[in-house]
């Protein structure tokens, strides 16, 4: 096997940021921390099995953080963790990137 | 549906990008002009059949350029297109997080 670690680093972090939609939804979570409801309101195309099965890999990954408060209903809260917020500029060159391919394709 | 413009700019990019090995292929065709089989190589972890549909799916979007050159047996070279090397700042900054995901990970 070719040594090849700067593909192998693209790769990495594509094991865990890859699909359609995890970093739409670290994204949303750039903002502060939210709950599944808003959530699903703001990354709108997912669907609800999906977006349990992003956190759930975003969290097992040390990306997000998972805070039940208990009380009646108990409240849920998913945030970035320290580790999290180093996808900021990820997201920021992503989303750059994406306004250019909307502007591109006459989708602005 | 909640307006929410920089989100869906991610979401458009993770359209074309998501998936585990497209932003490992871009990163290669960075290098220059690649053949399937040297795609193959620097890419060890893809199925033929995954390469096939990515590199389509990355030419169809307009960011690489497939060119057959005649002869026998015909050559076949994947190169990114002029919008396709508008990847390079994605590419820089997803390495840079994959390769501090490998340091945390102990995998460096």
């Amino acid at each position: 096997m070719k040594e090849n670690p700067s593909g192998c680093s693209v790769e990495e972090s594509m094991r865990i940021l890859g699909g359609r939609w995890r970093l739409p939804l670290v994204s949303c979570l750039l903002d502060g921390p939210k709950r599944f409801n808003d959530l699903r309101r703001d990354v709108p195309g997912i669907s609800q099995r999906m977006l349990t099965l992003d956190l759930r890999a975003l969290e097992d990954a040390g990306l997000i953080r998972r805070t039940v408060y208990p009380g009646s209903p108990v409240k849920v809260e998913y945030a970035l963790s320290e580790d999290g917020e180093r996808l900021r500029p990820v997201v920021e060159v992503v989303k750059t990137f994406g306004l250019w391919l909307k502007a591109r394709d006459g989708k602005l």
